[in-house]
């Protein structure tokens, strides 16, 4: 009998696999929440993950040996019977490292916990370096970063801009002159440790997402810097796109009369909004003028897409002298003015409650996710 | 102890219930396998659901006996030991009706059966009906259309203009006077059936992504008919935005100096695209020319979406004489332009394969998601 699948895939043994996957499924559900709700008793957990008080309790018995999880005692308002003893998260019982290679100047570095607290930081100037000197940088940062905390390191994430590949491959970052470079492989090979590699605005949207102050609905973040590019969660979940390029906006044209662009088009959203552009176009004029008609022209390109995804969160992150002002109520306005109340009404457009740290608060979201499966 | 959760929410007992649902979800695995991959022997099936030969052999006996799933009989390539016999879905064992209500003059429907394949057709004309004439309108329908099969029937499905809630009540289509209209509710009352109601958007992108010849990459079906109007299905799911009103793109401004739209608004994308607008449009204008720059607009309307979301399919649905020709191509062409090649790579814009039957045919598999679990 062949092991091939209807479609011919050759399928893997089933069994032991099995049941590995499950433990680690039920230990997630029980991270996750603790994770999200907060301290609870392990009757709680059974109740709301719908596992046996058996499983719960040998998982929780587990995860307290291993220091992730702690035992906190029994809650104050318990006045009837033997009150249950609760458990949480042990916040600083593991830290993250998490990295933020956006910036065009630098690479900035954060020893994060498990509550999205950042409990050091690091950086080093990139004095243009660019391909293997770049890659030797991050190394670099990473290794110090670890010297930095006493605490088991769980994982380190990477913000890397450009195209990245499920295995943390970055496809091309012209920036620092990397193609097809094996980042997350190359890291783990040499700090022994899990390695999360992906695009700078996805992983922001992730930290904006777990940490930031946001909601359950559609969440987009709009990262404004050298370029322009858009992360995006719907309906819970990370948008990749059916090549993984979902979030490329900065190359949209937005306006075909518009200034020259690298990429050979005229008026891409880049040659508006991002921040070099922005800043030529501030020198010598009035700013409230220039940065209102620049959320004016976002608004325009966003409207479309605000219509279709009926987005909840709209979160601009970049400079906040550039972005919050005029140019994020103009384009709040615009917005509003070309889509129906019913995209609108429930629409908020903000800038990033995590500021600058978004990048690096996601980045230790990758290895959240990746090595305990909570987000 | 007291049954809530952390988070304050009564929980209901489990145990039992559990135990159901289980049931269900291991009968909707097995379903799903059948519908998309085919026939299957139940050695197949335990292996690519994962559920052990004894849970499979007696769920498929219980689907034997209702007839949903038939004995097939060994394949004729099996030449080595006991061949295996084949299980697969009896596509006409029970049919269901499709109802779409998104025409102007009248209300159409059909009797389709497991494999996606209309069996009989009815409609009746609208006449103007508008609110409780218009409910009861639908209900003859239905009923006339139950009338035409001689099989049992699964459910009864509908795409409705406007919004609609996950009960299936029409929150508001103004063609139809419809406010707080509980369609599914009062047609499951009449009928005994269960009865599911979307919007139609919605509804054609179901039909699309089941039974249309569409990929695994983000779809996107526009709806051109009186209005505009869109639904998408982004990794694998149906994209229902923050408060329901994913796919409301008809009322976006795509030219602020364009026509008065119905809305107040001036350039709304139906000023431009819908049916009437276009028809009025083209009378005794050179055709090309008209569809072109039409083209064109709405290219550069959905370049924005095309580059965030990194779709792969753009399908219009509506009048082929209008949608098929100059106007699609330019639309491609204008979205290729305006988009990077990342994004714009993998991208087909067509239009629908199911051609008007979209909506009836989506209309369907709301039944068959809604009641065996599979899409
Ligand atoms: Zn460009
Ligand atoms: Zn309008």
């Amino acid at each position: 009998m062949t092991q091939t699948s209807p479609v011919g895939r050759p399928l893997r043994p089933r069994g032991k696999l099995l049941q590995e996957d499950t433990r680690r499924h039920h230990r997630s559900l029980l991270l996750q929440q603790l994770f999200r709700e907060g301290p609870a008793s392990r009757a709680d957990l059974a109740r709301t993950t719908g596992l046996t008080r058996v499983t719960v309790s040998d998982l929780v018995g587990e995860l307290v040996s291993g220091g992730l999880v702690e035992e906190l005692g029994a809650p104050a308002q318990s006045r009837v019977g033997k009150p249950p003893t609760l458990v949480g998260l042990n916040a600083d019982s593991t830290h993250v490292v998490g990295i933020d290679l956006s910036a065009t100047d630098r690479m900035t570095g954060a020893v994060v916990n498990l509550a999205g607290t950042v409990r050091a930081r690091h950086e080093l100037p990139l004095d243009g370096a660019v391909g293997a000197a770049a890659v030797a940088l991050v190394h670099r940062l990473a290794t110090e970063l670890i010297a930095m905390t006493d605490r088991p390191v769980l994982g380190v994430g990477v913000g890397s801009p450009g195209v990245v590949d499920a295995a943390g491959t970055v496809i091309d970052a012209p920036n620092l002159a990397w193609t097809d470079t094996p980042l997350a492989a190359s890291l783990a090979d040499a700090l022994g440790l899990p390695v999360f590699v992906a695009n700078d605005a996805n992983t922001a949207v992730l930290g904006e997402h777990t940490f930031g102050a946001s909601g359950d609905g559609g969440l987009m973040v709009l990262r404004v810097g050298t370029g322009v590019g858009a992360g995006l969660i719907l309906e819970g979940s990370l948008l990749h796109g059916h090549l993984g390029a979902a979030g490329e906006i900065g190359h949209v044209v937005v306006d075909p009369s518009g200034d020259r662009c690298a990429c050979g088009r005229s008026g891409c959203l880049e040659t508006i909004l991002a921040v070099p552009h922005l800043r030529r176009r501030l020198a010598g004029h009035d700013p409230v003028e220039v940065l209102t008609r620049v959320g004016e022209q976002l608004g325009a390109a966003l409207a479309p897409v605000v219509g279709t995804l009926n987005l909840h969160e709209l979160v601009l992150s970049g400079p906040q002298e550039l972005l919050d002002g005029p140019l994020r109520e103009a384009a709040d306005r615009s917005i509003r003015e070309r889509t129906m109340p019913v995209s609108s009404a429930g629409l908020v457009v903000r800038t990033s409650e995590l500021g600058e740290d978004v990048v690096l608060v996601g980045a230790a979201v990758l290895v959240l996710a990746g090595q305990l499966g909570v987000s």
